[in-house]
Formats: structure tokens, C-alpha cells, sequence
């Protein structure tokens, strides 16, 4: 259950710091809790929220990555150093990973104190409305870049929903011709509203259309972000020998997935989960070079008091919301 | 049906050579041909067999590749060399693709004319017999470097068949510490007699003893080799974070595969399919160094009269052939 209460300023320690938040974003993770499929990775009560930007109102001792007055966005990865996974550099996907906002209290506050090395400073230029797209964002570049998106690459998201779009955008940034498929008829006209060729497998045939744009060749890179058995049906048939999919869904229970198709031209396969740290750099520089139109992302800005509709808004599957923004009260 | 009949010599034309076939192993494909399942790709009636060594005979014009008396394995791999996955350097996955011996005529006959470069000479100090080997040893050599194997990596490999044994050895001769899961404890028994380290899943938990045996790390590559469903089941949960599974099977049907296992650690999927003339090269470069003892992996050797039976051996599932050679009566 979702509720509003009172807040309290918490006084930052020693490697902390206290942000002022500006705006967070709903993230399918907070719906996913809110209905109850993730909800046994947090110890409730708790304030959730990940995708936020802000202003550092103070600091603790030791501090000095950042200063009161700092305009910054939170990395989200809070790792523990140990396991093998972060033995080999893979810290982002840690054995017993905290996403703060999830594993830890978040960002839906309009005061929030939290360790200030996952703070992460906004380039000149950027506002803190767009910077509160930089998490979100920051997955894409991640997803983009297991991709290994090369510039003429010819690109294929499966699944427009906000990771869809904004996986499409980023891919294009990187200079790929970007293929966005999905049902959704509103979905579509928002992907062409922010100028992605897009096509409805219920009206046409996609791996046809593939064929078709790239001369017999098939996709250098797919993108399966709908989580669904069709999607995974579809991906399969797309790529050109040695070929890429990258899984950017989480798949709830096991999916059937044809691998002879994948066999036959020595087709690839990579996951994608979470961000590293370059990832959300890398973000924040597209938004400081404007490399796409962030405001076709943000579809609804609203109060924290009117956060219960923001929520309904991202669950209502016949809408088109992609990014729905909480105004934290620091904007 | 298989049938022995009278054959005939026929005279290499331009390009071509005459092929005095010493032995040639019976392959999984064969089986699946006379069983039904592969039979679509030749035009009866045909003689099959891809796995040979032999010496050449007589050659056509304009060959200058081999000389009557040297010593020859076949590449099976015939490309189109015009279609995208040629164009792309990757021909041993043509989009029309024929595999000597099953698209075209093949090495089950004492004499096979066909095209000159197809041959690979045999180096010195390997014997026809072993020599035999260098078709299916390449197959694994391919699947090896498409899983990237170092020395040190632990590998697993699911399926204890042929591929699977072979695929085990050239992955210990490349410095990895490889462990073999099969059910079937004749096979076992013969993994052990070659060397390799084995467990059979349905006697202990194959997951844990690789995390055991890794210190919680997880494998660096995993070749499913089995088709089966435990295979893949079990495939997805054994890789280290950002390990790969080689996928080495034929999946006749589409399986079910748990993603999620895939998207937790970012581990990769990747396919081999056939192989790459230096994959060949490669193989038999094993055989002259020795790199395993190539008599363990040959359990029969029958004269051509007795091929039939050749074929029921290596169809006995509860039988343990790894490789059966066929004597064509010039060795």
C-alpha cells in the first residue's frame, strides 16, 4: 500500500549526505512492488524511488565528492565488494545488490540523506527535470553498450514501452538505424513523435520487414524489452549471422525460446541488467549534448501528494505514458 | 534404408580429385538421416558419410592443391559465397549451405571423386585411423573457440555423447580445467578412461559441486551438448557473472528456457554450428601434438560390408560407442 506521511530532515553522518530532491521518476520496479512481485526485497515501511535529481543540502564529515548546493542524480548500485561477482569488476550485478530505492530507503521524500558516494554531479546545461531521467537513461546506454551498437548498425526494439523508447533513442544517439516494434497503437505515435520508424507486428510481418529494410541480411542488434512470448518468438528470427539479442525484460517464469533459430546462423544472445557507473555518466552527457528531445520522455510531471495517480497512470496498459515524473518539492 | 551396392570410379574433371576413402566415422547426422529426420536435405539415392581420411588417386586439371599419393582429410563445408552470411566471412553458416556427404555424395564408398579444395592434408605422424577423427575433433574445436576457453577457466560440459567428449578433451588441451555431466554410466566410464573429471546430475547436485569447485564463482563456460531439457534447465544456472553458455546441440523442438537465471549475472549465450577450415587445421594439429590419446575415442572400427551394424552400435542408447569408424578398404 501506498501512503503519504510526514517526513523528517535526518542529519547527514559521516559519508553521507542530504539531498533536497528535485523529481523522481516511476519506475516499472515501483509498480512491480506495489503490486506485490517485488515487495519481499524491501523491509516495510519504507520510501521508495530511484530515478531522482536534486540540489545537496548538507553533508557529513569526510565528504568531499560534493557540496551543499551540488545539482546531482543518485547511482542507484550499492554493492558489497566481496563476492565474486564483484571480484571481477561486475559490482552492478553483486551477489547481494542494493538498489537504493528498493534494498534501501529512496527517493519519493522531498529530504533525502544517503551515502554521498552515490552521488553523481548534473553536467551545465541539463535541468533537474531532465536529469531525473538519467537513471532510466543510464540502463538504456548499459543496454545499448552490451549491445555493442556500432554507428549504420540496423537496430530492432522489440516492446515500446519507456525502456523500449528510450533503448531505441540511445541506440540511435549511437548513430544505429532503429526498428521500434509494438502493439500498442498509442505507444507507436509516441515513438513517432519522438522520430523512431516504428511497426506493429499485428498488422505486418516483422522479421519480413527486416529482411526487406536490410537487403536479406537480417538485424546487426535486437532488443527484446517486452518480456512477452511473442517478443521472444520474434527475436529469435531477426538477427543476421552472429547477430546480437540483448534480454532487457525480466522474464517472470521461463520463456520457450526456438534455439535452432538461433543455432543456425551462430546467432548471440547477451543480457543486460542494471547500470555501472559510466553507464549513468554517459547518460547525463546525451542529456547535456541533447542528443534526442528529453521532453517527449516526460509525459506527466506531478505532486508528491499526487503520487497515487502517478502510479495508476503508468498502470494503465492502454495509456501511453512513458516517463511520469513526481515533483519532490525542491524543483 | 541403407543399402551396399557396386560403386564405380569416376574420373576427376577440371578442379577436381579422386579419393581412395581409408576410414570414415558415423556422425550424428548420419543417424539422423536414416532415422527421418535429416533425410530432406539429399536427393536419394545417395551415399553419405563426412568424417573420412583418405589418400588421393588420380586429380583433374588445373589442381594443384594435392598430388596423387598425399595424404587427405575433407573439408565438408561447400558456402554459396554470395549470400549476406558469406559476405560476412562466415561461409561455414551459408544460407545455402551443403554439407559434403549429406547435401552432396559422400565418403561411405572406397573411391569419391569431388572438389580439390576440399582436401586438407594430414601432417606427419598421424595415422589415417586417427586422422578419421579430424571432421567431428574440428566441430569441437569450433565450439571451444566460440566459447573463448583460456587456459584456467573451468568449463562444464553438459552431455557425455561424442561432441561432447571430444568438445571436453580439446577444452583440457586448451589449459581448462573440464568437468563432464552425463547420466548414462557407461559413458561416464568412459569420460573417466579418457582423463576427464565427471558427475552424473541425477546422483548429485550439479550446480553445487560447481560452485564448490569454484570457491561460489561459477563456471567460466558451460557447453550444453545434450538437446535435452534437464540440459538446458541446468545450462543457465552454471555460469560465473558474465560467463557464457555455448549452446552445441541440435534443439529439435523450441525448450524452455529460464532467462531470468541468464539476466541475474549478465551471462551470454552463444552458438557453433559446423566449423571454420582453420578450426580443421586446428584438429589436426591436435592429433600430430598428441593433445589426448585418440584411441580412447575410437571404440570401433568395421569393415564397409558391416556398416549397418556400424550404425545400430552408435544407435544403442544404453550402449556407450564414441566413435565408429568404418573401414572403406584403403587403409
Amino acid at each position: 500500500m501506498l501512503t503519504l506521511r510526514e517526513g523528517a530532515f535526518v542529519k547527514p553522518e559521516a559519508g553521507q549526505a542530504q539531498l533536497n530532491v528535485a523529481y523522481c521518476g516511476i519506475c516499472g520496479s515501483d509498480l512491480h512492488i506495489l503490486q506485490g512481485s517485488e515487495d519481499k526485497r524491501m523491509t516495510l515501511p519504507s520510501v521508495i524511488g530511484h530515478e531522482c535529481s536534486g540540489v545537496v543540502g548538507e553533508v557529513g564529515e569526510g565528504v568531499d565528492g560534493v557540496k551543499p548546493g551540488d545539482r546531482v542524480v543518485v547511482w542507484p548500485v550499492k554493492s558489497c565488494g566481496e563476492c565474486p561477482a564483484c571480484k571481477e569488476g561486475f559490482g552492478h550485478v553483486c551477489q547481494h545488490l542494493q538498489v537504493r530505492g528498493i534494498e534501501t530507503e529512496g527517493a519519493f521524500q522531498s529530504s533525502w540523506t544517503l551515502d554521498a558516494d552515490a552521488l553523481v554531479k548534473i553536467p551545465e546545461g541539463v535541468s533537474l527535470l531532465h536529469a531525473a531521467l538519467a537513471e532510466p537513461l543510464a540502463i538504456c546506454c548499459h543496454v545499448v553498450r552490451r549491445g555493442e551498437v556500432k554507428k549504420g548498425d540496423y537496430a530492432v526494439v522489440i516492446g515500446g514501452g519507456p525502456i523500449g523508447l528510450m533503448t531505441a533513442l540511445v541506440a540511435k544517439a549511437e548513430g544505429a538505424e532503429v526498428l521500434v516494434s509494438e502493439v500498442n497503437e498509442k505507444r507507436l505515435e509516441k515513438a513517432r513523435e519522438m522520430g523512431l520508424e516504428t511497426v506493429n507486428p499485428a498488422k505486418q510481418d516483422v522479421p519480413q520487414r527486416v529482411q526487406e529494410e536490410t537487403g536479406g541480411k537480417g538485424a546487426d542488434v535486437v532488443f527484446e524489452t517486452s518480456g512477452s512470448q511473442p517478443g521472444v518468438d520474434t527475436m529469435v528470427k531477426l538477427p543476421k549471422v552472429h547477430g546480437t539479442v540483448v534480454l532487457v525484460a525480466i522474464y517472470g517464469k521461463p520463456m520457450t525460446v526456438d534455439l535452432k533459430q538461433l543455432y543456425y546462423f551462430e546467432k548471440n544472445v547477451v543480457t543486460a541488467r542494471m547500470q555501472e557507473r559510466g553507464d549513468m555518466e554517459k547518460a547525463l552527457r546525451l542529456l547535456a549534448d541533447k542528443a534526442f528531445d528529453a521532453d517527449k520522455i516526460i509525459t506527466s510531471v506531478l505532486p508528491l501528494v499526487e503520487i497515487r495517480q502517478g502510479f495508476d497512470r503508468c498502470m494503465d496498459r492502454g495509456g501511453c505514458e512513458v516517463k511520469v515524473l513526481i515533483d519532490c518539492g525542491n524543483a
